[in-house]
């Protein structure tokens, strides 16, 4: 996993004044899009998170190329950011590997810490495989969007993608990001359909809402991503809510 | 408020195979930040919201604007938009409103319902003041940021974010918005001080979680938007967790 | 006229060492959309001209508005610009008083002349109705662009162009932009047809490339642009070399 | 070399009605940032050229990779291109073979001409190493931006560069670019110093523009092009008028 964090933003944004709110949105925006274009080229993923702080996974990637992300960025926006790597067991304690090497280098809004570059493995594991879960809100438009307010509609699917993101990050070492509408992405450690079967459950029961998900594991992020995907207009078609696109096994 | 939604947007990303997620991610980092650029011409806010789905204010501008955006997102991406303009007497009477301007239109995934625009008035309102309170929480940076995992930070922010949006809208008819970081932006109707120190008091509660505001009222979201920033750095300069720049009387 | 300079941007792009060209060359072309949207907000046209410097019109604009798109290069890019802004007689005229007043302010490689914003009218001139000339090659894609090398294609078309700019500069008073493909707009004083005649004239006879052009007359550039195109239209549909969308009679 | 044209752009900037002005080149610019930043993953060159035709040096890459840019652009843009890949023994050769696979495969403005991508190679040559040279005008500033017209600056460089690029494709079988500024690159066979020597006087005599350049080799064109900028560094610095990186013994 790849945690990427504006440095010492939140200072700039209002110095020597604040900075006009929506200049400082297009920027975010434009950044996190340069991010993604950049993950793209190792068949990566990557989510804005907060902004201010992304989170990414390019398995199969040289840690050593986010220096050259680290320079486009220099070169194309009034803002640096660090870039902190982290290999370990599950995607879980893979992030929390790379925060740690962004903490451990100094303070967000320490102005002396600037593109801060390094990579934490830890048991000396290794990137392997990467499991994708694809989610959405089944029946979203029809129940949401197109019938309450849009204000409605976002409280519902965020508080469903907080439990979601909360229940996968303590129970199942996953990392879980809204990616926009009603879907959310998790990068998974190996999982059981009883897991995931368990956690819409929970889902369900906490927020009422009810989810479908589709399944991927490959090499990279996209790999797996993309058969999740697929894995997930199979849920649509057929009203199944769990769909692997490899065979999922109990173990 | 303004209600902006890309139109069939579910269906196209996954037609005619699901498209590569970085490059949806970019596409609507890279549209939002589009509109953001644009309702600054009319010293307005926007917010990505759900990207699919976005919002924005900008009283004083004529809603036949929103035409133009509509053709250049058309001339400068692979989407197209459709835009409900709601007036009324609260933020979220107006944006109901907006939203009903495109829910009565069709569905999101109507093929045949493109580039949507409407403006809906609700009892004669016309678009006055605007009153901005800008949240956020009190050394994030210093108990999260730099202390926990970025999920870990993640989700506490996002469960004090979604507290407040609900308690503003549900009690206060303000719509509220996550905008990065640890910030959030509500669009209010006139509010007392002892209204926000009960917002703030029952956010603490459910989360956990010690927010500051500072809050400017203006002809334009960015002029109240404005004065709202420079109350919040007077808020963390001073500790104070309310300061309106503007006398904020009770009535 | 508005002139647009990057602020000491040759030595921003060695310092401290050459940067990477891909990036600059994104930089610059991401920049130059800024200006272009930021134009559009008044019914101007902006031109990329050499990119470290940019040519804007934007008729009816209180040269005052153009402090905020330099705050909005500054919060959303890694290099500032100034912005002369010049009301006069003729487009080149007003052009020459526009790069007059960032001339006078310092070089454009004065690292201390930063964001410099003035105005110069030249013999209490008004900005008052434009007029475009939009110009293309005569079966560009099928004489040249299907036929021979880009490279060859792209020495015929800019040769024509260059033939095109300096007779407009020179003897009319206009300015000339190349826009892309075969496409050239010029922002001209009153012409007659036979001037343009003359000119297409002097294009083929020097370069052996056969121009037609539309023109339009309006109070902004995209008012007069847009007719321009549309008499353009008309030349390309009837073979007709020179069409004016308006009545343009010898005077 | 690579040659790119997006698909049928001509009829689509004007259907159904001519498309604004300003959002054309935003988009034209945009997309070439897009394609920049993609040719950087190869430590490549990309030049804007006449926008709807661009060119690219990508020496290493795989051409089946610019699928993935074609996929990446109909994703993002509402426009496709096509995309034809040459390699032979000259930049010349190999650009007119990369827009032989686009000629071949039909016209520029066929509707049904849609993504094309293929690789022709000439004479079994094999994509070795790249020669750039970069040259930029001695004293651009001084006695061109800060002193005349932003026009004539753009006449005198523009007819300069016309110059160049001619005579090193006519004479030399290079590909040159313009690059913003008073700059332009050479993709080059290997050359002489003579060569350019004789170039640069060419330049002088026919147009009284002094030229300096620096020279690089390396795998890639980044390489290449680093090394150049580091040789027109020290050019800036000495006042030599021509500079390799590396040992250019005449052969």
């Amino acid at each position: 996993m790849v945690a990427l964090q504006i440095d010492d933003y939140g200072p700039w944004t209002t110095t020597p004044e604040p900075r006009r709110e929506t200049d400082l949105q297009a920027l975010q925006s434009r950044l996190f899009a340069t991010v993604a274009d950049f993950f793209a080229r190792f068949d990566g993923y990557a989510f804005a998170d907060r902004y201010d702080n992304m989170v990414g996974v390019a398995n199969g990637a040289d840690p050593a190329v986010f220096e050259r992300l680290q320079t486009q960025v220099a070169n194309q926006y009034p803002v640096t950011v660090s870039v902190g790597v982290g290999t370990a067991g599950t995607p879980r304690t893979a992030l929390e590997a790379a925060n740690g090497v962004l903490q451990q280098a100094g303070s967000a809004q320490d102005a002396d810490r600037t593109e801060v570059h390094d990579h934490r493995v830890v048991d000396d594991a290794t990137a392997g495989t990467v499991t994708i879960a694809h989610f959405d809100v089944v029946d979203a438009t029809g129940t949401l969007t197109d019938r309450v307010s849009s204000a409605e509609a976002g409280h519902t699917i965020r508080r469903a993608v907080l439990e979601l993101r909360e229940q996968m990050w303590e129970r199942h070492g996953a990392v879980t990001q809204f990616v926009g509408g009603d879907n959310a992405i998790a990068v998974c450690p190996s999982l059981t359909p009883s897991t995931l079967d368990a956690v819409n459950d929970h889902v369900r029961e906490t927020t009422g809402v009810e989810l479908q998900v589709g399944i991927g594991r490959g090499p990279t992020a996209h790999a797996a991503g993309d058969d999740a995907k697929h894995a997930l207009e199979h849920c649509r078609e057929t009203g199944e809510r769990i769909h692997a696109a490899f065979s999922l096994v109990e173990r």
